[in-house]
């Protein structure tokens, strides 16, 4: 494994099918590749993760969001209207820029936060994946560095590597990003006659590590990016998705011109119709428009008008406030769990919405080490390491508490309990299992988003 | 025009909205952009395709299919049924391999041209544009030669352009492309010391030509790949809308290792739903899927479902057919008028099935010059120039039968021969108006998909 041939979601590198008409192992284009092909590998994890995928295993490796909790008739009656009434557009080509009346609806949901946005600003993207992707193929050359969290969400740094970016991390702690080391970062860069690209951050319920920028920390990022004339691009699919007290004002809302602004409806409605959005400067947006032509030509017109649908005839700050509740109890549910019975030396973050807990191993253990164990005691996580472009990570572990059910949460929450405790008395018997290098960036797939 | 701030498809360059927080028309990016993003330019006729969307004006510019020929209610049914049966599945993210069971019925519906694929080599994309941009993305370098027919889908362009790929246009006669000039690009090349990264090719009823390889070529066209080790590119998104005989046995029937299949439904089904697919080798479909994750993380399982939905339960292939009649009359009814009405001098192709007639215009007129008067005679078409990266095409413009009317066709037709007769008046009287230098490729937006 771990080049070539990848494991595909079925998990079968090797192919056996008779009746498959052509089954050559060896790749005749190995050399013919571009440069930002070579690596595109695909994550050891990822066979693990086919397994993780079985009922038995409860797993807190998706960051899928729980759809069910949706008026599922409801949004199917209106869907059915909308192609019954509107298909000859609905099922139609439309502009790259994205449909004007989910744009208008786009701005009043960005509202809620305090962003002050024009529809013209807005550029719909195929979730707010491709608003990464392309927000780095217009800015990123080979070689260039962009800054991130450390830890960031795997899906970006995925994008990164694609345009063979090199990230440079900057640390955060438990109130986000630290502001001083962010300084320090765009400092030594300059020192080394080199400049950031932009800066890369999730401000609110950070994937993976579940903290939020402190309201204070907010202006002192946005002056220390606005004095060194770097972009920053603000990832932002959970604000809605705050538990415990307002949402925060986001960075995009003091300076429009220095911020490009993500957003997504994929955790606020539905991930399936994947659509997202950047918010960007004038020139900005334009480059975008034309990058997204040249991508996916447009945008699906049926997506875009179901979404603007939804957003015009439903209560749907009432569906954000059943999601809210409902993660919230999954997260107490979650820090309650751990907090009964994770063994002494596990540390982890408790998260003020959003999905996910960032946890810390004991010394000496090895998160991606640990996996396939964890998978045979039927339980799952992400380990830290994908999360890193730079190795860092095997301490760590990322657990999605959006998915499973409280009284399966309470259930995997044991589950790893034990499998942490057998691995601390090996190592105490045996000493370390020794730790995993990690050679770039991995992709652990679509499940892990 | 032509740099910096682009025309946007509402056409509105200079901001003049009080609203708007933020007005700078200065860019204050210019200098952090990627090369790449440099060649994002606008194109001068975007604003004119704005214009051209007026009810009042006839336009061939668009190669938007004719959705309203579908059972809008019943497929409205369809989808509403489907979100409310299996919604927590059709609104949840999915493989970025695509739905399985959507691969298989992808594989029946190539199986009626004579490909025999396995679902396992099938990626779904969004639109066959996003398997442009993935196959461009693995495979080619910046500087990388990529052959392609002269001239060549818009979209294709685009994609190759975005990654800096050098298009290098190997002619095409009125059955499709020339073998003996694709031998010569070759050999040429090797000469040079290079090689062509793949070959790109639409055999059937051609976009923007409408000419079909002939049966008779397509075997001496893969023995010349074969021969050179060169990857073809078969891109048929118009195979089954062939108006006066059985589909033509694709490329890739003939040699599944050698050739990445791309297919759309955007003109069998429904361009809104943005479904398309790639089919390829094992090892080149491992790097789609990869670079499809870190692209859009995955497509939208909704409109997957949708479409497998349609496959599985709807006449669809009596559906085809409707569309192929439907398109056949249009074809009829415009070469009809055009061997009625347009002045000597102007040579078309006749295309067996497909979307475009490609028109050449009398010696010393220029399609994008005369682009505005057109309009403002209320006829639209798509200049030549955008269907070549190398300045060629400006005695050409495509013109699109698929979306108007009858009625409308034959009145267009009238009104563009009134325009090309008063353009060779004033040329005989004033010699000719000048040509248009055509720097780079342009992107005249999904309106001309």
């Amino acid at each position: 494994m771990g080049s070539g041939h990848g494991i595909t979601s079925q998990g079968d590198a090797v192919r056996t099918d008779p009746q498959q008409p052509h089954g050559s192992r060896i790749d005749p284009y190995v050399d013919v590749y571009a440069a930002r092909a070579r690596g595109m590998i695909a994550s050891e994890i990822r066979a693990l993760f086919a397994v993780a995928a079985r009922p038995e295993i409860v797993s807190f490796a998706g960051g899928s969001p729980y759809v069910s909790a949706l008026p599922l008739d409801v949004i199917g009656g209106m869907a059915g209207q909308l192609i019954a009434d509107h298909g000859s557009v609905a099922l139609q080509y439309c502009p790259a820029h994205g449909d004007p009346g989910l744009r208008e609806k786009i701005c009043e949901v960005m509202a809620l936060e305090g962003v002050n946005a024009h529809p013209d600003d807005v550029v719909v993207t195929v979730g707010s994946q491709q608003a990464l992707d392309l927000i780095t193929r217009i800015f990123a050359d080979p070689g260039d560095v962009l800054l991130a969290e450390a830890p960031s969400y795997v899906g970006a740094l995925g994008a990164f590597a694609a345009y063979q970016a090199e990230v440079l991390h900057v640390p955060m702690d438990d109130n986000g990003l630290i502001p001083e080391a962010l300084d320090s970062a765009i400092t030594e860069l300059a020192a080394a006659g080199r400049r950031a690209k932009f800066l890369y951050t999730v401000p609110n319920f950070h994937n993976p590590a579940g903290v939020t920028l402190a309201a204070e920390r907010r202006h002192r990022i946005l002056d220390i990016c606005n004095a060194a004339g770097l972009l920053i691009v603000e990832d932002n699919p959970y604000g809605l998705l705050g538990f415990d007290r307002e949402p925060l004002r986001p960075l995009r809302a003091d300076n429009p011109d220095g911020v490009v602004y993500l957003g997504s409806f994929s955790k606020t409605f539905a991930s399936g119709v994947r659509v997202g959005w950047a918010v960007a400067p004038p020139a900005v947006r334009d480059k975008l428009v034309l990058a997204a032509e040249s991508a996916v030509l447009c945008q699906s017109s049926l997506a875009q008008l179901l979404v603007r649908e939804y957003l015009c005839t439903q209560p749907w700050r009432e569906q954000v406030k059943i999601f809210r509740d409902l993660y919230q109890h999954r997260r107490d549910t979650m820090l309650g769990s751990l907090e009964a019975l994770m063994p002494a030396g596990c540390h982890w973050t408790r998260p003020g919405g959003g999905f996910y807990v960032w946890l810390r191993l004991p010394t000496g253990l090895d998160a991606k080490a640990m996996l396939p164990r964890a998978v045979s005691s039927r339980v799952a996580y992400v380990p830290g390491t994908g999360f890193y472009a730079d190795g860092q990570g095997a301490q760590h572990m990322r657990l999605s508490y959006c998915f499973p059910e409280p009284d399966r949460i309470r259930e995997g929450v044991r589950r790893l309990a034990r499998v942490v405790e057998a691995e601390i008395e090996l190592r105490e018997t045996f000493g370390s299992g020794g730790t995993h290098g990690n050679l770039g960036v991995e992709t652990p797939g679509p499940e892990v988003a």
